[in-house]
């Protein structure tokens, strides 16, 4: 087993592109990526995406997408872990990096969901939940995360302006995100007015349907010098689940998936909580924010609306979050979200990040998650200068 | 990067089971191959599939099957890859345990088809072609191929009839396999009368709509001697891509990722098409046979369909193929597929072939293709007596 480093990325904004295709969005981040990391050669191509069947009538992404972005006859398929498609792929790509089986490998991750009615897309994105009993029964994504928001107010304590700071810290981060679907600013007052999904979750506490792609290229860390420029090393990519039904968790309010996925990355990488400089976290709802803290172990148990209260979440806060803007503000094309936190990790580590830049920032994490965290895959990057 | 060992296999009826869902189809297929393997620990399970989301409303399938069989917490994820499915999976396992990222792996394809209408499956399957020109025409994948059957014909000068011996022999082979969909004999004559589907693709050329699920275990081949019975090592495992549109195609009677993940998979085996003892053939149409098998050189271009009139692909002939029933009469649940034909190569080399068995077979070859031959998926391999 090698280590495995990144050496470019790519991205297109995220937003409703409806002059562009899936496979367009797709190969305009990837033809980034490769170009950033000025390889000439590309052994194979996964591609994380949850809904191409559901909402474009297009499957076979794998074939489609290198043919589309001229690697024809390489390694290519779509890999599909729900919300947490993009960053499964990653993990894909790099166990065939590490074990020696690929040296130059595109991982990216693409959505298109847009070009369809919005009770399409809900019906769609209930595919992620356990389809016999949750979305059998009518419960959309935003309701499985109202349950949960509800019971952790009512078991913390916790009011719900209380999850306030993760939305307002997401939109000022994306003031500054060329690539971000809503870079503009909200105030806790926006918050606490803001219209009702389903109570006691808000359209603040929500992230957007939308659209996007983001890539990157993966090759040996011994040759990540050659190209590119300021690799980051992957410390550790780790895939871990839960159950699927929510009813079936043995403690609602604990992602045990996220807690295993998060402690084996820590192992993986030999390193803990209080070593990570920025944390990209799956702020697709406000509560799975605050569950997701708290798994990865940068918060107590029914502690984490804390971190948002008291600042340390911002840029210059001990655990800066979000810091493009994260689900809630750059955007959440879901199979592409896994990959997008990635890239953004990647800028951070490289000093690219603008006005934004974390100060400092050598150990990036982010935790992608499928589901109601059903799926986690966590993964920490470090940078090589 | 490290052997990799099969060691252990299951499967369920092909058919339609109106009775089981889809995750059962494959908890029944994954609990069958870890009883048969007798591992007591799995690390990872990857699962073939394509359209679990547009024909049973649920993705998220590696977190759903391992919560419902009860590998709650592995790292898992859907693999997709259109037809190619099954065997793509199969590629991403391998690949994590000779790259020695993982030491127990289930590898599982699954696919419920039957519960739609059939115009819906017929829409459905058509995702795995090329959306913006070939489905948005009106192309079914009878119709493509079709396309390419009366191209054939004309072009080399080959009668329909001359295509019989593979639905002939395929069902001959089926009658012998308890997992069949269709194990019934049908004659050359049953052939010339079957109803016409798409000119010239008749029934009997064609593959069925049907659920099943299979499944293996890997391990690495130094330890396979503890699981199971009478190992079979991975010799090679490669994926590759072609165009996804027939029309870009340079020759459109030459499967070209299907020749190149052929000699991809001769190199990494070290071997050529003279020493293989069956090949498990893609059989969804007589004519994806006949270029199948010229793309694997075991036929000359514009001369496959010689193997079967001379009855060279029978179970005695030089080229046993379809031993077990193949996708036309095992019958052919699309995302599972690539995998029933690799736990069929596994019982050929284990001698568990029954009356079909392939005489001294030591090596065995399967190739799984995924559209119109934009994903082809070539595994080889090797008995470890």
């Amino acid at each position: 087993m090698r280590d495995v480093a990144i050496v470019g990325i790519g991205q297109t904004k995220v937003g409703e592109h409806w002059e562009k295709s899936l496979k367009e969005l797709a190969t305009e981040a990837i033809l980034g990526a490769i170009k950033d990391a000025q390889v000439e050669r590309v052994d194979s191509l996964y591609i994380g995406n949850m809904l191409s069947g559901e909402l474009t009538g297009q499957e076979h992404l794998g074939a489609l997408v290198s043919d589309f972005a001229g690697l024809r006859g390489v390694e290519a398929v779509k890999i599909e872990a729900a919300c947490g498609s993009g960053a499964a792929a990653l993990r894909i790509g790099y166990v065939a990096v590490a074990g020696e089986l690929a040296d130059f490998v595109v991982v990216a991750g693409a959505e298109k969901m847009t070009d369809r009615p919005s009770e399409q897309v809900t019906a769609a994105l209930a595919m992620a939940a356990d389809g016999d009993f949750e979305a059998q029964s009518g419960m959309s994504f935003v309701a499985l995360n109202a349950l949960l928001m509800r019971r952790y107010m009512y078991e913390f304590g916790v009011r719900h302006q209380d999850f306030a700071p993760f939305a307002v810290n997401a939109h000022q981060n994306a003031v500054n995100n060329p690539y971000a679907m809503f870079p503009f600013p909200v105030t806790v007052e926006d918050f606490r007015k803001a219209k009702m999904i389903a109570d006691p979750v808000n359209l603040l506490d929500s992230s957007p349907v939308c659209d996007g792609a983001a890539a990157v290229v993966l090759c040996p860390a011994e040759m990540a010098r050659r190209f590119g420029e300021r690799p980051v090393r992957i410390r550790a990519s780790v895939i871990a689940t839960d159950t699927i039904a929510l009813h079936d968790r043995r403690d609602l309010l604990a992602l045990e998936g996220a807690a295993l996925s998060a402690a084996k990355a820590y192992q993986q990488a030999s390193l803990g909580p209080q070593d990570i400089d920025l944390f990209e976290v799956h702020d697709a709802f406000t509560i799975m924010s605050v569950l997701s803290l708290e798994a990865c172990g940068f918060a107590e148990r029914g502690c984490g609306t804390r971190l948002g209260l008291e600042g340390e979440i911002a840029i210059g806060g001990s655990l800066p979050i979000t810091t493009m803007g994260g689900l809630k503000a750059r955007g959440h094309p879901v199979g592409a979200t896994g990959m997008y936190q990635i890239v953004e990790v990647v800028e951070q580590l490289r000093g690219q990040a603008g006005k934004n830049q974390v100060a400092d920032a050598r150990l990036g994490m982010a935790q992608n998650i499928g589901g109601s965290g059903a799926t986690a895959v966590t993964t920490i990057l470090e940078s090589m200068d």
